[in-house]
């Protein structure tokens, strides 16, 4: 049974609070419900961590790699702009990563600076991008890609 | 039963000669029969339309709105890089786009410039874009995103 | 009696249903009709095109030069953003044309690429551009200009 | 009978001698006149003003509002490149603003930074830019645009 | 008792009318009456000079280095954007300048070319900006900053 | 009686150490005491927070949500360049946020990334600003700004 | 005997009509019998095509790959400035190109798109490139490049 | 006798008071008794203006052109960096201007945006730029240039 | 005998795992070995740190000046693309740093934010370029520099 | 007999030992060969010179016009990049030049500085790029370019 | 009595010849002979120098410094553009120099990379800029400057 | 015994005349004696070349490669900012080369062209950075690094 972790970068613990028109009122602890419903439904195992911190999501990164964690979710929140560390973390790991951001970073004249080292990108999907990038994991996983 | 239209834009038909390292050896007729395997698992009604100019594509848009469509999910292929007009049919209909790329852009350190007329966007995950951008559209259609 | 050829661009056959907010909600037969009144009006011949695809205007403007239409007005809708070849069209017949714009392209942050292949340029003036561009053009003819 | 005021930025109280080759020969004297016979031809009131001082156009702006008059037709002339202030001033208030240039700016690589201020734009198009200008304004007052 | 002179730059003799929904509806004469007030309580001597000609301003920063004044607090208004030639004036006398900005210019993704020429700058804080503004400039005369 | 968190962000810690021709010779423990002292005299209550990582600033931003902080007044020192998951965190809380830089950043050709999300910003007082920007905090506060 | 399929883009129809103090007074037809009768010399066969619109461009320069021409001579004429779909279509295939421009695209300030996806390019030196196009790409298909 | 006139742009009359390290002690009046000397010596006519509004400079170079002067010597001051209106009166008049900066512009990282609009410039040499500004405007009168 | 400390920053820790292709097979640990090894033959003392978070750096930069550590070897490692606030502090601390890059950054089209704090730069020499950092600082130490 | 020089810039000397994954591994004498082989095919006399030093290049261009010489085929090789004198020079003699660069430049993300002087360019057609060139001058020497 | 050497920089020997509607007709050689009588009336020494390699240039401007020559008066030529090194010479020396450029840059868009690390800079005057350089050399030379 | 050798670009020669306070006040003969010094402790042949000339450069580059130099260390002085054609010869031999720049270019906003054909960098370490870059050749000969 594959394992897939999913990481939340910063400001992604204020989910449900922060800016509800463009994120939406539900909050991380229902999103991760959502997310550990579908990994049952789909057979995988899920793990969910949050950090503000990028040394930190850098750190998960690393263990990631050494627990064998088949692949990851990875939405870098407010890491997007400026997060060349984690980007050259996520290059030094063999666990390929699915990027997630709930809104389109191209209406708000974004772009990320992870997504070269990410293996593909879901975007601008709502919470159900969260949904979709485990099932694109998991299609990764099993080779199908 | 909702009704989806997956749009190719230019050189799509030329999947599984082109640039095999990039774009894979599946040929569109391939992918063709994938998509409508998907849609029949899913419960949903697909045609399938490929044009290498651009105006075409602009009418396709155009039609699917008139066709009552309930959502696109559109690969611009060459129209990516200056597609402008074609942004602008996508924004002047109220059918939902799913964009899809095969490849992940930020490694061809490109960028889509209809992206921001898209609800949301699927990249980097092979020709499995399709079927997740598939599952996406459906999802905006029942408005669970 | 002069002759008027008056040329639609991308997306201009959607007019009425596209953007409203932008573009009002008067469709292309509605304002076709105020664009022939006003032709029998100021004592000239009109013809109006319209096309998605940039190739078909650019022989459009060659035809107009072949057949010795007096003057064009011309709004390229979704060819203003990258269409160099119809600039370069344009550049290549003697056919005085005067561009028109329904909205401000300043209050988007845009600019017409075919700008400077215009004699003179009317925006932001709604359906009504498409009048006085009328008029200017054939102030251009009558050689008052 | 509607009120129009044609405000004339820096450098046209030399029109007819500078630069013959692009603006023609035509002096403001002649160009005044002009301007007179149209507003009695079309049914309306109209007061001319020259200034080479920015600070004063912005008064000129400011005293149209407290006067109510219905439109303006501005060329802002060499106010057109770093007008910022003239173009706050005509963001602050409420009366239409149809801006002129004689000549295409495109062709000389330029663009006016109080476009985003203007209602509509008329260039290119010689003199008859204030006459068609005027024609302008005259359809916004009239709530035809 | 110190003296400090208030400089009011182009269009904000048009305060309470222009743009109310960035600038309020105070009028110029009722923020004067608060910043005399101010002034009364805070033991100073103020003069308020309002002007829409960047050169007037210029003569104004001269006259109050030539009247001793003790320090600006200036509000660039419309020159905040080309108004180098009044940087250029600060930067050659000797009184020093607090620039004071209604509305926060970060919002509107402007920055002042004269901020380079102020000892402090205040934005974003409403009114209240002059009566801080002053008590800024205070300090620095009292030589607490 | 209100509260006010002052956030002080990487380097202040430092304060009278670092670049003392900059940032002066008062010690970072000698402007608490001027901001306890002040907030004394105002009728405020005042907690002042420093740290170096911006995920421990985000998660004191947060808190202060939580804990229903009347403003913020945060200087973030060396977030200033590339703080965008802390501008982020601003945009997603409730509370105003005045933001305090002690040296003029246009003297030093930088800009605030976070400037965006500040309320206002006082910048170039020295510490001073510090002062003002609980002064300004608290004027927003009595909702006289 | 080598085959090459000479291919001309966007206004090339148009040639000694369009510009003739670029492009020259030679028409189109001229063109062809020149180049035919150069491949004559060259003992090579030859198939010229003209198009304005990209998308039937990207579709010869498919059909030129399944019919197994050996080289193509193309002229991008108007696509040179945003033909990103065109250049797409030749990464595509196997057909070596060489790119063609009359003129010398560095006086005009310009650069092709597509460029980077030709063999080899012959710039400004007339109708002749044609000819020297035809004898590169023969040298191509010969292996002696 | 030729005629020349010395025109002072902004914080010109400031001369010997502002940034005396970059501009000396010598003040306006001191200056201009130079350049009547000089004058004397070399046997010219010369007129010298100062004025800190740009559009009262601009009339000055037109009375100029009215009045028959024979060469303008200007220092922009400052009107050097966004003085495009003064450029475009620059242009409009058959009277050659030679531009003078006391101080060399490279060494500040500006440039003159009036500079394209000038027969010559001389910058960089002190006060004596004024004396070398009038030979070369002699040179340029008789002709000898 | 001097003391130096060698900071490691994001992704350091990694060595050998990460990247093989560009940062060698050698793991942290081994390089820890190698640098002690060089001090003891050199004859100085050194104190090893690696850290992912950037504030964490910052805390050790502020100690290594309380300390009295005599030079710094630091690798920014992942800070080396936005490191502004490790940037500030070394630019706040009288501790001379010699940054150290395995890599050749322009190879890879990089620059490095903290480059203008530092002494001097080793780059591209591979792990070689821990011991010429150690034996550049001792030189800086020793005056000799 | 018309009169073609060969002139090779920077690092040409080198052909054939120098980075042969672009430029092949025939060398400079070889090339010379097939250059002198086929002047005499073509009836022309050829004179090939090879130089490092940019001065020396535009000597041979200068020398080429005293001498009469009827057209130059120039490789700027390293003058590419930055030979804004060598520029000056070509557009400095009568000389016709065909420049030729053996590599695509548009493959490696270049542009030639000198391309805007040249008549025609010929590039990424390997060695034959020079054989190729002399036929483009002869052309351009016998009028029927 | 004072030493001045004129240093003519890459094309400069080519005067008279080089595009005459942009330099004049006068030959190097007159130029010469009218250094040489100016330097006689003027009461100085003159040695004159050309050289087309910008590396003689950078001894020419070393040597002069060893020979304690009064002062520079230096036209780059093609050493214009791109003469970084040539810059880096004058830094290093005492001499002051007076840099000449006989067209405008302005006119053709084009900046002096060598202007920094000049004293003053004289152009657009023609070859009397060489007369007022001189003038202005010795300016300096006798302190008046 | 391995072989070196030092090459010394622009400016280089002048080593303690040029801007003392930036370089030094040490020689050249100097620094080539501290450099021979080093040579013989550490066990290698050295020879020492200085050009002010960029084509003499690159064929010493050519020799090294021919006469089997070990490495080089090389300093571009002058030709730092466009030496775009040394970048090219650098890149044509296998000899390793460590660039060396006296001063730190980070903190004058500088960056080498070179940078890319170099194996490694050594900057800011004062003449110290010769010895360390011979050091490092070494390590790069030994295979060590």
């Amino acid at each position: 049974m594959p394992t897939i972790w999913v990481l939340q970068g910063a400001n992604l613990n204020w989910l449900g609070i922060r800016q509800p028109e463009i994120y939406g009122t539900t909050s991380a602890a229902e999103l991760d419900a959502r997310i550990r419903d579908h990994a049952r439904e789909q057979g995988c195992t899920v793990e969910i961590h949050y950090t503000n911190i990028e040394g930190e999501m850098i750190e998960l990164v690393q263990r990631a790699h050494t627990e064998q964690v088949d692949a990851l979710v990875l939405n870098p929140g407010g890491f997007t702009y400026a997060g060349y560390a984690l980007r050259d973390a996520l290059l030094g790991v063999q666990v390929p990563c699915v990027e997630v951001h709930i809104s389109n970073l191209h209406k708000r004249g974004s772009t990320s600076v992870i997504g070269i080292a990410s293996a593909g990108i879901v975007m601008g999907l709502g919470l159900d991008g969260y949904l979709l990038g485990m099932d694109a994991a998991l299609r990764l996983v099993a080779g199908k890609g």
